[in-house]
């Protein structure tokens, strides 16, 4: 198993970006890298630098019928998930899933940039929720 | 208000640090950078490395009648903070205090490698718990 040893960014989820966006980017001076909607997911994504090549995530559910709403709905805003950038995201998932890791999507879901991203199951890390995010080779 | 650009660590809090590095070290093969146990605040902290000068920090309380066990308790285990490193933390909270954001702690606590850290007020983080943690000048 090759270390997850690239982390590309740790999420928050937040009912109002641009309240988020108050704190984070304008108190806090966070540079944003890129805003972006993924439709089919139901989600807006802003980027903020954190240095070191890790980011800081806004994640507004814009639909009610998603996962993610009722997350909110029940939990409240607050840190959700950290997310690793990994090269071959196929190479990793088989080797995660001989260590007894398995994911929650059986096809990898869209991403920012091109790329794809899974998350793994909840009870298998801790109950940190982790996604893994890259290419498909 | 110079940017928060350089992430120092993002924390979990576990009740037990070895299950914990049974999935963040063994499985995930996250390299143990080191471990330490502050007294005076009773928790055992342990970091792992997420690449790009920043790590992951397993954060197990100690004690009982600390305010972190009693969050463990009510809240469960999960993500808990962000730490950002900054290099002159007085500056820095005076500049956080001129954006209306304060701090939690009265003097600073002791931080792993004799540095300092303060955890800034969840209200006005958009209730994401952030520390900030450096020297103090």
């Amino acid at each position: 198993m090759t270390a997850l040893n690239r982390l590309d960014h740790i999420a928050i989820l937040v009912s109002d970006t641009d309240k988020a966006l108050e704190v984070f980017h304008h108190r806090l001076a966070l540079p944003i890298v890129f805003t972006e909607i993924l439709q089919d997911q139901g989600v807006r994504l802003t980027h903020l630098d954190l240095g070191g090549g890790a980011q800081l995530q806004l994640v507004q559910p814009l639909r009610d019928d998603i996962p993610l709403a009722k997350f909110l709905a029940e939990r409240g805003e607050g840190l959700h998930h950290i997310a690793f950038y990994v090269d071959d995201l196929r190479k990793t998932l088989d080797a995660l899933a001989s260590q007894g890791i398995g994911c929650q999507d059986i096809l990898p879901r869209s991403a920012p940039g091109g790329k794809k991203a899974v998350f793994l199951n909840r009870g298998d890390t801790y109950g940190v929720l982790v996604e893994l995010t890259g290419h498909l080779r």
